[in-house]
């Protein structure tokens, strides 16, 4: 569909996309992807031992009954101490998962849990975490008991796996090696 | 909460959290964060135009009639032209959107739209983007005619706004100046 001079990413491939970003919009970046937890002792030991990363920032909002957990693949020990200047550091990083927890869900017996987004109404889909080894990782996933969506070795897509984090959602794995083959089956 | 001898994000403090990342997740990086569009010539327009985004890497798959729209800050002149090592450019860098869209759906009348985790069946609440001036971000979204969710200076946390995507999806807008007194509201 591409004319053959043009690659695919290109505007006139690509109806709608503007090649110039504003200058307005310079510095912008991609900061954090928010979603609900109903526990964070569970979601806290998922995203830290399981997936390596680290708590930059915790904020408590007592009057409205929520925390915010931001994650992240930084190191905290450069984090600054004081706590104003940790949250300015935390949202000055790309790349942040914000977990947020109403308190209450985690003892509540009524409480439903989180939608994934991936059955009806669906939208949201997953996040993606690259990896070194996605057959490696993945063997350290099923030893500690991770639950899968799909293993590398499943489906079409061999490489790429998909587990669920505790509240069901989707996480995907893949790595440099392996992603060119499975994008090899796109046009 | 916390002891005064041990900061907020201590592991003392967080019930389930790990300090030490195991070392088999060394390198792992937080790739993409992935939702469906109805309409990639309208997302693309926003994403690019709006919030100056660039696409890195666009994956069509016939068989199975999707397309995927990898969006970041990243500069796409810096991307490999061949394509199979532009998708590994791309699956190398962190603090990307993916966004999925199932051919058909926009121009199908029978298309209800994504939902956007902010109603019932809650889940997946935002991204967020860190701009220059939140103020002057959204005086320009405003002349770019997107449609809010918070303003500004609407409600409790000043400094800080939500805009919807052409989807509906949420998006935080924040800064650095801004955001340090609105944690300040937090304990």
């Amino acid at each position: 569909m591409a004319a053959s001079s043009e690659h695919k990413e290109s505007p006139s491939n690509n109806p709608g996309l503007h090649s110039t970003p504003d200058d307005a919009t310079k510095g912008y970046i991609m900061q954090q992807t928010m979603f609900r937890i109903k526990d964070p002792k569970v979601s806290l030991d998922f995203y830290s031992r399981v997936l390596g990363m680290s708590l930059l920032k915790r904020l408590d909002f007592p009057e409205m009954k929520f925390s915010l957990y931001f994650l992240g693949y930084e190191d905290p020990a450069s984090a600054p101490t004081e706590p104003a200047d940790r949250t300015v550091w935390t949202f000055s990083k790309k790349a942040t998962i914000e977990l947020t927890h109403n308190w209450g869900t985690e003892s509540d017996p009524e409480f439903k849990g989180y939608h994934n987004g991936n059955s009806e109404p669906r939208g949201f889909g997953h996040i993606g975490v690259t990896v070194d080894d996605t057959f490696k990782a993945c063997e350290r996933f099923e030893q500690l008991g991770v639950e899968f969506v799909k293993k590398p070795d499943d489906g079409k897509m061999k490489g790429i796996a998909f587990i669920k984090d505790p509240d069901g959602y989707w996480i995907e794995i893949f790595d440099l090696k392996t992603i060119k083959s499975v994008a090899a089956g796109a046009s």
